[in-house]
């Protein structure tokens, strides 16, 4: 294999990446562009299945015939009387030329870039109006004000088509000279509307600060917005009381360097597993064709959305409502990664993945009663962890792996809660008073993973399996203490739901597979985790846009470049165009063929004053464990605890015992 | 404090164990008496209380009154007819004198101990009728018969109240020379029952070995009946193709040791948490006294229960149902652990709790979108570890602190499955075939863990909490994104269920301390884990003698001595006898009283080929998080995570990033 032709599944280069803009570049030579993103556009599966099989079977050569080598590129065209049209094209990078170019603004909102958030504080400065509003407010000596761009959310009806951004507004204390005082403490019920056309603000809407007892639109609060607020630091120089000093190093060490091996570009191997690896500014880290001895069991492994629904019912906080993956390149700034500038010029950057070996304890242990020998292994997982901040949250995603032939996709939610002015004393039923002045509103966080599953083969199905009761009966439960493990395969495609009561869980199984030892299908499986979907009512905007939402566990048929669970582009959406909704309502058969899962959990999030001012982890899981896959537990190779390097433990001897 | 008088929170010391036989002996003189459990017997609560309070004011002195210092002494009683009494006596060891003696055994079985189970296998080499029956069997040459003694299960009614064991028999390829070969892979379709009392076995059982289509009682084997049966090692040097080697070493370095210290007896001080522990044989590690930065938590935090009945419905399958905690002293044998033996002696050992220190990824961070900073701090975990084996299952049980102040417990279920014969060929309802000729049969582990709370006092109140939708309305809901949290304090001795998607979660507030910032009541709160409860027939035996395992979070009034969710004497029984059933129907006031709440959950286990020979461990887990306890993250001062010790990462740069 030539080094220098990449493989399918490999990101874009510095140069690719650089002739995808060139290419677009020459195909409107008369106007005026501003690139928003550039990345691989993947190949047609069925191209990359043929090629994958050609180098698992040890028989690619430069002979073999090759996916097409694709980009996608998403860029403003702007003509000289400032209309902006949002393009998305696709280039072919071998023909260097644009071989799609569809304008997305007809129908939909181009994802946003971080220079809209940058006209929009621009605009706040500038704009007499908001200044004035601003002014109204008596804010303390010492403080200035910080915007902080957000998406708009739902646009409602009388907004039309128009782009809009908003800001919320606070207070930071500059007297400290840290730049890093935290603002969030000081919030100010202003929320500027800018017109991203003309870079203007438009309105400036006004929040009620009220609490229990008052309207959802009462005006209740004095000029001295923030004087009942108070300081509310995390950085540690300006905690009053320092840190704590008692917390002695704990160190890992791996003396012979990790288990791991990264090659052949972006390669990964590590106990039997492998997978390639690429990472792009919508999704975060994609795993692709991942195997385990040899055997395929997943496609694609990706985060596809997560939507952050907020719950004060006061106008116009209906429109808090963040598709953090969706809402757009984010990934650009806060990544802290990749990716392309206006101008279409790619940036190289590091940190972007963490991949580092973890202990997590027991794998497997049995302790013979009758020789009292034990032998345990220890559970060593590889995990690849990326980090993505999002205004005042902070998420840390994780795929692990480990020896066991198991999958865990790890959620982990930070950083500090949004919180909007409350007037002194007041409480209220739409969030917690976490500071002084300071209401922390109630709101969901509902993430979706999808998994394309490739379970020795592309041809799947899902089976949903139910354990259930069995009245008693003389012939088949005469004492009452069995139960039916009832299996129902998914023929459409649909969206399902968690019954852990039923101890409900779904199967992938490749039907033509049949395990020796235990004559089922071989599989992975997958418990659905049992978390709260949406809240909002059917009707509403805000559940609308989020249909994949409203199940746990869809079902799908495959599609090429169908990734999306809210849709290509959810900003400013009212309604769900693309996602989850409206892949089910295709209602393609979903029996033995290549089919799409997607798992959707979250967190009901009421804040608690332990989540200020920045929160302690919330962690969820999703786990993707074979099932009659494999013939044994496939870590009952793994050496025993002692052969490996040990871990510091103190054995306690009990009182008198 | 004088160091010779013993904390009331401590374990007996060898010195006081040998004190509660001697006194015991003295009570009986005339009669043979053979001892079962000795330990602490936990002084009232009242008493305690009050001692603590000076111990925390630091108003301690020799003066002050001390708590009765009290051994539980179990034992059988044994006349020169042979008739055997089980007692269970109360020994002050102040006074040196027995002031309680009940006798037991005239309504409910003793727990077992391992002599028992010695008694069973002898008993089976010694009956010509078992060895008849086992002579029948062709059991292949070099193979030797194992009997792995179990309990009875629920005693049918025809067999009133005589004691019995059970046996399941196993055949054991002694060729290798390995002693730990694994017998499991090799089932045989005999249960020998002995009657505790005579030590003969009264009855062989013969438990059918078909599979679908096959009748419950199908007597359907042939005599050689394991020659198509497999090797199932598990042990390294019997593995076919020895362990992988690419595996490296990972270690945990401390190299200024531990963080926490364990001093004054049985007193852990760790990161603001301090807490006091005990060991003991039926419910393994306790702790006692957990307070963190000086306010009080809980008051004690246990194992109290789990039941694992089997789903198999030919008989007598239906009596394969282990109370793993409850059915007896397992703890002096497979805890590795503690305590007496027959003639009472205190026998001293070690290993019994591991503690040690984990680090578990980011506990809390933000990046500063506008500065560029991110502030890190690391999860570092207290952990106290045990593990049981009953049988062919191992189980490691861990309660696990952390710097935010939040509890878990953790329940890793590992070993290996239960199997039992299963024609060639066949296939199985009732279980998988996890090798040739053994069905691992279906059942559930359903675990109970009790909760002492004592949030900033004894009288406290549980609330659940759920979050609900509210239908759009104009004056409420206008836009329909509004949902409610509705708080319901439970007022009546209950079992209530998890409704997780309902955001259902329950606090323990103590409702006359409010927390200033949010209004609330301070308290902690408990999500309970939403799995599978017992699925047995409402009317089967497996269910009426567990109904614990009916709800997944009871709430009762406290009670001295009350700790057992299915009783303190399960072994055997028909129905559950002074469990949390019976704690509820008392109806008691629990609102700003003294509670308690057990936490229930499981696993439904339909075994898959992977958890053959040994399963990968199952994780359970259980979160006792602050909600409004505290006035902001107690993990606020934990330092960043580069001043306390670096962890070994890799840094990934994508491909062309």
């Amino acid at each position: 294999m030539t080094i220098d032709i990449p493989h399918p599944l490999s990101a874009l280069s510095l140069e690719e990446t650089n002739l995808a803009r060139d290419t677009i570049l020459k195909c409107h030579a008369d106007a005026v562009l501003k690139f928003r993103l550039i990345w691989l556009f993947e190949p047609p599966k069925a191209e990359v299945v043929k090629f994958l099989e050609s180098e698992h079977s040890g028989q690619l050569t430069d002979a073999t015939t090759r996916p097409q080598r694709l980009a996608q590129v998403r860029y403003d065209k702007i003509d000289g009387k400032k209309q902006v049209e949002f393009h998305e094209s696709i280039v072919d990078l071998r023909a260097k030329k644009c071989v799609s170019d569809e304008v997305v603004s007809t129908k939909l909102q181009a994802g946003l870039i971080i220079s809209e958030f940058e006209d929009l504080a621009e605009a706040c400065k500038t704009s007499t109006f908001f200044q004035q509003k601003l002014a109204e407010l008596k804010i303390p000596e010492g403080f200035e004000v910080v915007i902080e761009p957000w998406p708009y959310g739902a646009a409602d009806l009388a907004d039309g088509n128009t782009r809009f951004f908003q800001g919320l507004i606070f207070a930071q204390d500059t007297r400290s000279g840290n730049p890093d005082s935290n603002f969030y403490a000081y919030p100010l019920p202003l929320i500027p509307i800018m017109d991203a056309k003309t870079k203007e603000i438009v309105r400036v809407e006004e929040p009620a600060t009220g609490g229990v007892g008052d309207a959802l639109k009462a005006k209740t609060h004095l000029p001295t917005v923030v004087d009942h607020c108070q300081p509310s630091e995390y950085v540690p120089e300006l905690l009053p009381k320092g840190t704590r000093k008692d917390l002695k190093p704990l160190t890992v060490v791996q003396p012979e360097g990790p288990s791991f091996s990264i090659t052949n570009e972006n390669l990964v191997e590590w106990q039997k597993w492998r997978m390639r690896i690429t990472f792009n500014p919508r999704e975060g880290l994609v795993l692709h064709d991942i195997r385990y001895d040899g055997r395929s069991v997943l496609y694609r492994l990706s985060l596809s959305e997560m939507t952050v629904p907020y719950a004060d019912p006061r106008p116009p906080y209906h429109r808090k409502q963040a598709f953090d993956f969706g809402d757009g390149a984010f990934g650009d700034v806060y990544f802290d990664g990749v990716i392309t500038d206006a101008q279409g010029n790619a940036i190289r950057k590091k940190n972007v993945i963490c991949l580092h070996e973890q202990d997590d304890g027991v794998s497997w242990k049995h302790l013979n009663w009758r020789t009292n020998r034990s032998v345990v292994a220890r559970r060593r997982q590889l995990i690849f962890q990326f980090s993505v901040t999002l205004a005042n949250y902070d998420y840390i995603f994780a795929f692990k792996f480990d020896q066991a032939a198991a999958i865990t996709v790890e959620a982990r939610a930070t950083g500090i809660v949004s919180v909007v002015n409350i007037d002194p004393g007041k409480r209220s039923e739409w969030g917690t008073v976490v500071s002084p002045g300071a209401l922390a509103q109630n709101h969901q966080h509902v993430f979706c993973v999808r998994i394309d599953p490739a379970i020795d083969g592309h041809s799947n199905r899902v089976v949903q399996e139910e354990s259930l009761p069995v009245q008693m009966d003389q012939r088949v439960n005469p004492q009452g203490n069995f139960y039916r493990v009832h299996k129902t395969p998914i023929t459409t495609s649909i969206g399902l739901d968690a019954d852990p009561l039923n101890n409900r869980l779904f199967k992938i199984q490749n039907a033509g597979k049949i395990n020796p030892i235990t004559g089922n299908p071989v599989s992975y499986k997958i418990v659905p985790p049992a978390t709260q979907l949406l809240i909002a009512d059917p009707k509403s905007t805000q559940r609308r846009r989020a249909a994949f939402g409203t199940h746990h566990f869809w079902v799908t048929k495959y599609k090429d470049d169908e990734f999306y669970a809210a849709g290509r582009h959810p900003l400013q959406s009212r309604v769900e165009v693309g996602g989850l909704g409206d892949a089910a309502d295709r209602n393609d058969d979903v029996l033995d063929t290549d089919v799409v899962v997607w798992s959707v959990f979250g967190l009901t999030h009421n804040p608690r004053s332990e989540d200020w001012p920045v929160m302690p982890v919330e962690k969820l899981e999703l786990n993707i464990i074979p099932a009659d896959f494999f013939t044994e537990n496939p870590a009952l190779d793994v050496p025993s605890s002692r052969d490996i390097g040990s871990r510091l433990v103190t054995d306690v001897f009990t009182n008198g015992a």
